[in-house]
């Protein structure tokens, strides 16, 4: 695993007329601080890649859908790359420190969701980017 | 409005491969500690009610599906009612302070999820419970 990236599994709690998901306490793994909370909806096959934080520390879960979260690690000579297929049916939490180029895929014919609990404020002067071309993977065509 | 309920505007950014949206900045109104984070799905005319929080502070957002919020107006002999429909159609965040009973309902075919950022960890012990026929609310049939 990539240096500081941690996957937790989460809690889901059957409750009648909805179930009730869990997502982060202040007192788990992962957290720091809170910064802030946003969505981001992925459209099936849509790719948003690829991004590198230079501060950020994200929690990213996945509470409807299915997202396929691809990080890389450059750490050795030859890059290679993590897979974290997330959903509700291997719901768990993904935590992604500063300074690893990530990427992800919707692969729910719905819009699928991923929650970002951030450590600080979205800042677009400590968000790197590169065009999908740049980094060569094997997205699902 | 019942004293220190909010409801604030959230901003919707649309990108293609799917919208980035609003939740939480801990500089935005409504924010005082970070505790917990957790969703709760709602069937479509499901109904969560009632709970009243001795400590909680709740932030509640609507990004899957649309749900009405019940919150119960008690200040006044008579009890009357406030309903908040949010959505992606009226995107909004609604802050709960402690001591409102409300309810919420699902009012979408698939459903919809509702996240709450929540000032404490979740615990038992400050949360009361009404059975809904306790407060005469008239539900969506």
């Amino acid at each position: 695993m990539i240096d500081g990236v941690k996957l937790t599994h989460l809690d889901i709690i059957e409750v009648e007329g909805g179930d009730v998901l869990h997502a982060l306490k202040k007192t788990d793994s992962g957290f720091i601080h809170f910064g802030e909370a946003y969505f981001s909806k992925v459209k099936l096959k849509a790719i948003k890649a690829w991004k590198r934080h230079k501060k950020m520390t994200l929690n990213l879960i996945c509470p409807v859908g299915e997202v396929k979260f691809v990080l890389v690690d450059d750490s050795e000579e030859e890059i290679t790359f993590e897979e974290y297929v997330l959903s509700n049916e291997n719901y768990k939490r993904l935590t992604v420190p500063p300074g690893v180029w990530f990427g992800f895929q919707g692969l729910s014919i719905n819009h699928s969701l991923v929650l970002n609990i951030a450590d600080i404020i979205h800042d677009p002067e400590e968000v790197e980017r590169k065009e999908l071309k740049e980094i060569l993977y094997r997205w699902e065509k």
